[in-house]
This record gives C-alpha cells, sequence and structure tokens, in this order.
C-alpha cells in the first residue's frame, strides 16, 4: 500500500485525492495547503486524512512514500526537488516546471535517487488517446497530414502562467504520444486582453521534419466550450470531441487521390473518396484511475512511466520556444529538441 | 431591365445565371464558356439564353450592359479589363485578381470609364453579417477583442489558387465590413499536401493596431464541414455558425471582470458573468439575389457597391502578404495596406 | 422519351417539373394549374413548356404519354381517374385518395388498362431508406423490436388534410417497405389547436402480430424541426436523422443480454453491450431523380412501381383507422389488413 | 443540525448520501443496506458514518430525526410507514409507493404525527425547471397547447417496475409543478422484449380538460440518450434539453396566426411569425442540492415540501391508469383526480 502525500487542494488537488482515496493500491496519508479553510473542506469530506499547512511535516514523515504536487507552476521545481530530496516517488501536475533547465534536474535528480518521477499528462491515459494511437500505429491513417486543435471556453485565468501553459500542453503531450517524431520549430501568436496578465488566446503552429504541421488553437475568452482535434491522414482521417458524452473518436474513410482524367476541366485531376465512418468503443474508465495505478505500478515494479520527466521536459522545451515566437509575432522558433541521453542532453 | 453576359459556368456561374434570371431588374442575355457541354447544360435549362463559346461576342454585344467573369483567378484581370473597354459595368468573382497591381489598374479603368465594377464577396450580403455588423456598430458587444473563424471540409481542390485565396478571403471581405479597421500585419503558415498543387491547408492571425486580433484556419482536406467565427468582445461574444439551419447567430452575455477581492488566491482576480443567450431573427434572403439587385441598383442609379474594387484590392493585399509569410513559416508580413485616393495609391 | 403532363404547381409541383425536366427518358411537355401567377413562374423558368388553367387539355392532348398529380388530396380520385381513362400512365401524390375505396377504383382502372400507377412516396427512393432496408434484410439488425419516428416542425398547415396525411404518411410508407408485415391496429391521439382545422399535432402507435411495434410523433407547431428514426433490433439499432448533411444513418452494436448471475440485487439480471458505432456511405442521387428514372422504366417496360397503388391502398388504410381511434381517444382501431388480389380485395 | 438514517445504498443511495454529507443544515448519521459490500464501501468514503445491515436499527436510534429511503419501490410502503410510525421525518424515492392507497395511507400518518414528508422528484428542484415554471406563470408563453417529452436510452432494466415508473414519473411531475391543472385521463401502449419483465418501452398521453394534451416516449431499449421536452404555446414555445451542457431551455417567439387573406389558395389562411430565440441563464445548483436544504427547511420550519406526499400520490395515480390503458392497447382510462383534503380523499 503506496502511502501518499498530496500538496495542494485548490483547483486539481481534490481530484488527485479522490482517485488516490479510491485506488486499490494507494492511500492518502496527509494533505498539505496553506489555506486553512481548503483544509478544513478535506477534513469534513475524508475524515481520516491528516492536513498540514506545512508542507514540510509530508517531507519528514518517513512513513509517506510519494508526494503529489499540486501547487501553482512556479513552485513545482522547488517543491519536486525537496520531495525527491527526501526520497520521496514523485508526482508534478503539469506543466512540470517553469524552465527546462529546472525540468533537467528534477529528471537528474530522481535518476539519482532512483526515485519515479511521473508528470500528470492526464490525457495520455484516456481510452480517447489510447485509441487514436492504436489506430495511427497499426498503419490504418495512413501518413499522418496535420493535426487540428481547438481547447476555448470561458476558462479560469491564471497569474503565472498563459493559456500555453494551461491548455496547448494537453496537445503537446497528445502529439508526444502518437507520433515518432519531435516537433522542430514552433510559430505562435498571443495576445492578452486584460492588463498586467498572460496571454489568455494564442494560436501555436508546430512544424515536423516529416511534413506533418500541427496548430493548437486555445482560448480563456470564448463564448462556447470547444475541445476538438482533427487529424488528416493519407488514408483516413479522426475526429475527437472531448464533449462529445458518447462517440468521441471518429474514423472517416475520406480522402483525395489524384487521376489523369483530362476531362476535369474546372477542377484538378482530384478523386473525391467518401466512405463510411466509424466511431470504435472506448474503455471509460477515468483517466486519472488509470494513471494513478499505473504510478503504484511503476513505484511497486521499478517501471518508468509512460508520462515521465523527460515528456515533461519535451513538453516544457516547446512552451519556451512557443513563448519566445509569440514575443516574435509568430516567427519561428527552432525547438531545442536534442535528444535525450538518461535524463541529460547529449550535446 | 439590365441585361447581363455571363463568362464562365462552371463551378459558380450556374449560381450567377440562376440568380440574374430570377432578379426582377436584371436578365441574362448571353453565356460564355469553352466547354460546349456546359452550354448545352445552359441550353437545356434555359432555352431562352444564348451561349457561346467565344467570350469575345459578349463585349461586342451593344444589347449587354454588364459583364459577370466567373472563371478561374488567373483570367479575371485580362477578361475584366477587356470587358470595361468595351463599355461594360463588371461583376468580378472572388478573389478579384491574381495581384493587387492587376487589381488597381481595374479599379482605375472603371472610374475612368464611370462603370460599376462590383466583386462578388458574397457573404457581405448575408444576413448573418448584416447582423453581426449591426451588434458591433450599436456597441453591444463593446470593443471586439479577437476575430476566429474556422473554414474546413473535404473541399474541391483548386488547380490555380490556394486554400487561402479560396476560403480565407471570406473572412478578409468580412473582416473589412465589419470593422472600421484595417489589419497592419499577417502572419500565416501552410502546407500542400500533394506535390505540384498550392496550399490545401493554412492558418493565418491578421494583426491590428488596436490589438484586436483575427485568426483563420482554412483547410481542403478536413473529414467533417464546419464553417463556424467566434467573436470575442468586452461585452458581449457572438458565434457564427452558418451551417446551423435555423439560429446561424448567438450573442452570448458573458464576461470576464477583475476585482479586488483578496481572497483568490488560486485564481486571479478575476469574475465571470455569464448571462443569457440571445439569437436574433437573420434575413433569410438568398445573398446572391441581394447582392444581385445591389449590382442592379448601382448600375441603374451611380451608386457604389458594398463590394467595390477597393474592398477586393484590400483583400488581394492580404492574400498576398499572407503568402509571404507562408513562404517564411509565419514570419510577420505588413500589409500594404496605404490609403486610397479614388482608386490609386497615394505613395 | 416520355411525355408527362403536370397537374398542380403548388408546393410539390415545382419539384416534379424540375426533376422530369432533367430526367434523360422524360420530358415536360404541359403544366396546369387554376392560378395563372403559377403559370407566369412556369413560363419565366422553362420558356419551352406549353401551360394551361384547363387540365382537361392534357387529356386530350395525343402526344402525351403520364400525367402527374400534385393537387390537394381532395382531388386525386377525380383527376387520377379522369387521366388514367384517357389512357395516361398516373403519377399521384401522396396520399394517394381520401378514401381507401377510391385507392382500390383507381387501382381497378390502372390494372384493367393495363397503364402504370405510381404513388409519390418519396421516401423509399433515398438512399437512406434503401440502405435501412438493406441492413434489416441481411439479418444485421436481428428481430426488429420497435420503430420510433418524431417529424416536427413550424409546418405548412393544410387545410383539406390532417398532419397524419402530410406527414406520417412518410413512416406508414416507410415502415410497408423495410419490414414484411403489415399492422393489424393503431391507437392514435391527435389534437388542432385552430378552430376549424384538422389536426396539427398526433400521436400514433401500430400493433403488429409480431409484437413489433412502431411509434410516430407529428406536429405542425413544434419550434424546432425534427426528422428521427429510432431502430431497436435485438442485435443492432439504428438512427436515422434526415437533417444530419452527412451521416444520417447510424448503427450502434448496442444491446441487452440478460445473465445468470446472482449478484445483481439491484438491478434486474441483463448484460449491458456497448459497442463501436458504423454510418455506412449512403447513396446521395436526389430521390426524386430516383423516382422519376423509375417512373420512365416502369412505363418503357411493363413494370411494377416499388411505390405501386396496392402500396398506397395500404398506406390510404392505415390514415382511415387513425383518424377513427383519434376520434375516440387512442381506443386502437384494427387495420382493414385484408390481402389484396389483384386490386381486389378477396372477401 | 437534522440527523438523517439512509436506508438503501444502491444506485441512488450514494447521491442522497454525497448531497446530505454537504448540506450544511444535515449529516448521515449511519447507512442501512442488505449486502455488507455496499457497506463497506461507505465506510472506505465516509469512515465517520455508521452502517448497518439492519434497518431498525436506524428506527430505533432515538438521535436519527430523518429517514431517506431509496430501496426498491415494492418495500417503499412498508420502510416509509415504519418511520413515521418511529415518529421519524421521511424522504421516499419516487415513485412514492406501488398504490395509490398505500400512499394515501402514508400522507394519513404523517400529518396525523405532524411529521414531514417528502417524495424525491428531484426535477422539481432544477434550475430548468423552475425557469420554465417562471416563464409559463408569467403568462409568457400563453395558452399551452401541448407538452412533448422524449427520455430514451440504453437505460438500467429494472425489476420490479416499468418504465414509466422509472422515466415518465418525472414528466407526470414537472407537469403537475408547472401547469394549474390535473389530468384527466390518459392513454398509454408499452411492450418489453424480454421475458418475465416489465414493458420497457412506453408512450403515454395525457388529457386534459383545458385542451392541453401531453405526450410522454419513454424507453430503456434505444441507441442513443434523448432527454428533451417541447412545450407548445399559444405566444411563445420552449425547448428543454436535458443533455445539453449550457443552454438547456431555449424560448422561440414561433407562432402561428391565421387571417384572411384570400390569395393563399395553396396553403389555409395561416401566417407564420418567427423571431428571435433565447436562452436564458439558469440557475445552476445540484437539484439534490437544493432539495436536501429544502427538506431541512421544511423540518426545522414546519413548512410543506414542494413535492410533498399529495404530488406524490397524484402520480403514482397517473401510473396506476397508464398501466392500466396500457394493458387495454391504448383505451383512454380516467384519472382518478379527485381533489384531496388534507391528504384525505373528500369522497
Amino acid at each position: 500500500m503506496i502511502k501518499i502525500g498530496v500538496i495542494g487542494y485548490g483547483y486539481w488537488g481534490p481530484n488527485l485525492v479522490r482517485n488516490f482515496a479510491e485506488t486499490s493500491g494507494a492511500t492518502v496519508a496527509c494533505v498539505a495547503d496553506l489555506n486553512q479553510n481548503r483544509l478544513d473542506l478535506v477534513q469534513k469530506r475524508y475524515p481520516g486524512v491528516r492536513t498540514t499547512t506545512q508542507f514540510q511535516d509530508l517531507l519528514t514523515d518517513p512513513s509517506i512514500d510519494a508526494i503529489a504536487v499540486a501547487t501553482p507552476v512556479h513552485t513545482h521545481f522547488e517543491l519536486g526537488m525537496a520531495a525527491l530530496k527526501a526520497g520521496k516517488h514523485l508526482w508534478l501536475e503539469k506543466p512540470m516546471t517553469e524552465t527546462s533547465l529546472q525540468a533537467r534536474k528534477l529528471i537528474d535528480e530522481a535518476e539519482k535517487r532512483n526515485l519515479v518521477l511521473i508528470v500528470d499528462h492526464t490525457f495520455i491515459y484516456t481510452g480517447a488517446v489510447r485509441k487514436m494511437s492504436e489506430l495511427i500505429k497499426s498503419g490504418d491513417i495512413g501518413s499522418v497530414y496535420y493535426y487540428d486543435s481547438t481547447r476555448v471556453n470561458l476558462g479560469l485565468f491564471q497569474r503565472d502562467v498563459s493559456v500555453i501553459s494551461d491548455l496547448a500542453v494537453h496537445d503537446f503531450s497528445i502529439l508526444d504520444y502518437l507520433l515518432g517524431e519531435q516537433p522542430v520549430a514552433v510559430s505562435a501568436v498571443g495576445t492578452h486582453h486584460f492588463p498586467d496578465t498572460p496571454e489568455n488566446l494564442a494560436y501555436l503552429t508546430l512544424f515536423y521534419d516529416s511534413g506533418m504541421i500541427a496548430h493548437i488553437n486555445v482560448n480563456w475568452l470564448a463564448p462556447v466550450k470547444m475541445r476538438q482535434i482533427l487529424i488528416g491522414g493519407s488514408s483516413k482521417m479522426i475526429t475527437y470531441d472531448d464533449l462529445e458524452p458518447s462517440e468521441k473518436i471518429r474514423v472517416y474513410d475520406k480522402g483525395i487521390s489524384f487521376t489523369d482524367d483530362p476531362q476535369q476541366i474546372y477542377e484538378m485531376r482530384v478523386g473525391y473518396r467518401t466512405g463510411d465512418m466509424w466511431a470504435p468503443r472506448l474503455d471509460s474508465t477515468e483517466a486519472l484511475r488509470v494513471e494513478g495505478d499505473h504510478f503504484v505500478d511503476c513505484i511497486e515494479n521499478g517501471k518508468k512511466p509512460f508520462t515521465d520527466g523527460s515528456l515533461g521536459l519535451r513538453v516544457v522545451e516547446i512552451i519556451e520556444a512557443a513563448t519566445r515566437s509569440m514575443n516574435e509575432r509568430g516567427r519561428s522558433v527552432v525547438i531545442n529538441g536534442v535528444p535525450m541521453h538518461q535524463g541529460r542532453r547529449i550535446v
């Protein structure tokens, strides 16, 4: 039974506590938060769980095996490093850290101490993303031409990170998981509509050496909620609507082929293929439950998480490059995607 | 009764002929097309309309008052200039010309000869766009923060122009009509998926001096059809879904306001306002019918079209800048928006 | 080349003329209507087609092979009988006649004279209905448990027939085509909301000996338009949404099975099966075009129409029984489904 | 602080416990269930709550003020009566009882002992239903012409009650709340598709003296989930889609009016009015939370619940009449709607 201490009971922390509480191999030992009101809420909901306003109490408690950090991003590095140095396995909310340098240091520390470091890129554990991965890896989709994501709503404005760190990171992690390829450059534009606030709206394009292109539209100031991804392939195309209650993933047998028919004077020599649509059944287990079980399994059996520190680092590197591009109104910025070797950059 | 000659009976020409035929003040005198099969179709549908494979026949016919050109873009300048030189009023399909220089020459020629020159930016004549214009001009929306358009489907690949000239031009003209402001720069990325073809997918951002930002997502290779615009304002927000049969325009009384409440430790000091949604009734007259009547009215009464040559020119200038930006992977390119004076650039 | 005379150029007549005009084996010779304004419209659209306010002109014209009747229902019998007696093949709008006795007389007359009699139950010729028929006949759906149709909108109030004759007849004909079985009884309730008008809202249930049940909800006074059918089968289930632009038919691999698991104390011993959803590609040819070609084929080759007089009669018999049931607030009324022998009832 | 004992922790019980646990004026003292596995789950989730397999333990515990019964319907009367006789306030799940006689006895017992008796018709406490009530009572809708509800999905088959008792009861209670009028008769048809099971599909029509008509379509064996109500009024019309995340209620300024224009030869003399659509903001508080607070308020302040026993009784009376009608294939059955006087029928 893995005993977990949770730091931060704000927006996401309650989801972590609820899931760890029902994970068979884990239990929540203690919750830390600076705000006593939040801790009172923990007590009301989970009478048996200890609470503290001092996160250090979790680090010095030898019965605690792992620490989950669900605090604002600017505290991730300090809290995470302290947890690792205290010999605790580490669960970090996304994005992993403010800078890629911080991410590398955490990776190094975890490797040195042989501790599990998981970054909570939850989408990777959904039935929908796993099904898309299957479809792409099986070759059914053919070559992936593009990935086009829209994540807009009247969202929770955050004070220390932009909408990219809040929403586009989901796509960065999904792309990393779906494709066997890293983006080489990014063009991003964004803007904010209130003084002294980070960007609340951004449009990003990721470029890949294969010619694949990924576009991401994120917006905290939209009148309607949309969570939609289109994936265009040479054989088939996918839509993923995360708000659709039943058929989130749809596979379209549609495409284009060029012909030599000289008659087509008003159009290109193009043939349209329109076949059936198919919505595969998806595993509907809550992603956070799957991820919690995976975290326990990694700790108990010395496995590497699917969303380990190196994935977390790659995501942070894209955020850094995208932020530079935004500051230059969309100029393409190369992503520092030099391969990692055991958590250390080769060059 | 205005007698109209139509050049081109391919994809869009039939819509022009059908509408001019039912416009009370106009009649279709003759249709020209290089393809005899297309002319046979005209004969079957409209036994009384003359046809010819020689467009010159229309120019030399003194009974014809106006020429409508619905041919591939690369022929617009030559055909349009010939029509104007023959003293005919001119209806040009969008985009107006391949280059802004060509557009300026047509504007000059039409002004010199006192002829009406209309560019068929049809959307301006829809009930939906006119209603959005009312809403913005009345101040109901407040300051416009952003405009975000998605136009994707498995589209008709064109051989001489990219998806920008086919689909994004709708947004260029709508933006021109809705806002009292021209974009100053554009960042665009795009790609094509078949050899020797223009871009079939593009993402564009237009920058405005006011801080307004416009984003346009156009794609001929998408599995589903979407025609959706979001407009975010400081007071209200609009969605425009052109595929919605009844309530195309929805106005949301939603927004954000910042407060000084010090308690909000996990969020910014932000207040969310969520009120009613309202879908105003729209005039459902076919836009092309409204535009046809307007063309006749301009000819008969010496009026200037809402979508005149100078609007057509501004759209072509954005296409040119966007194309340059695409060739440099999103680098922002200044739009040559120097004001026009009587169809001539001041500098 | 079959020469067709059309009587009635009101709501539906224009669709007939447009389709016959483009059907390769047919041509519209003449259109009759009592209203000269409607005939002027025919002249403007189809300069080559003759018009008349005297329908008798069509009957006495020996060059006319077939008559299509698109007039109010109460005139169908008189006009249809006159056409048959003049030796013309007959296309009748739905519902075929006001009474089943009238329908039988027309069937007899057509048989006696060896003339084709088609009733325009257009839905039978759609790609969607033909695909549903395939799916049911192939056994994929298993036993059909129920058919549940909703046809509501702010509709065209008709003065001589109720909403059942206008909308529910679509379902009567689709059911007849899909199933190898006739309903034995009907329970119907309906109401009208304006004085001296037929029912503008009705709910009907058809009972079948097999246990199959069909329910139909029709309403001319609804705020939204819906055209949706659910078909539940023992193996799979179908939805047919006629307003869906692309995937009208969806097949769900869903169902129920009963188990003997004694643990299920709070529920019945029931197992839920939820598999993939599949939307087959449909033939998108306009149904009226398919039906027009079929009419020509029947005339030229002596074939029996899919929607012949006996189908038309069965539909009228259901209307009669449903109307009786409505007058008794839903009491089940037996449908006079005695089998036909050559257009004549056996008993 | 009201101490509540909950009997039954199956499908709905967990929702009651979760809500009572977070209701400020109440606390869950004990949960009873025959199944020890369910009680273990209570213990894991709420370590401080007592559990028992003997419901009598709750009745004899003097510290318990109120009993909530969330067990199968056939046990409601016995458990409810025992709770009242033990002097406990009573929360009963819907439908209240198996028979109207049982319901009357519970009402009498509660009145005699001055105890609060609430029936959990949850929908009455939703923001959506309360908004519809406002709209109707304000006169905005005009006269209500019809109410048309569809509640279908692949549902939880129940062993002791039909789909009417499970789903149509929602509409019976909503109608009771919205209208100042009781139905006088009901016509119902239904069927079951598995041996020895109650009806899993039913269609009901309720008749009102005013001419209002209500239709309800309920089905446990449908491939898609629908929860939609249409309300047609003489001035405006409402749609209520409970699955819509944001705009559940839409008000349409649409209607019909009859004119005397003699020109309309092909239609009735009817005018169509199509105006704006409006989606009012709704209170989004969870209905069960509102209802829990209301229950506490009724107990503490001697108030009568909005969903009291007499509402529960009227719903059971409709179920009884509908069941009789189903057994006679839709024959209209009069509802025993004689007014209640202090929980006792006058005649």
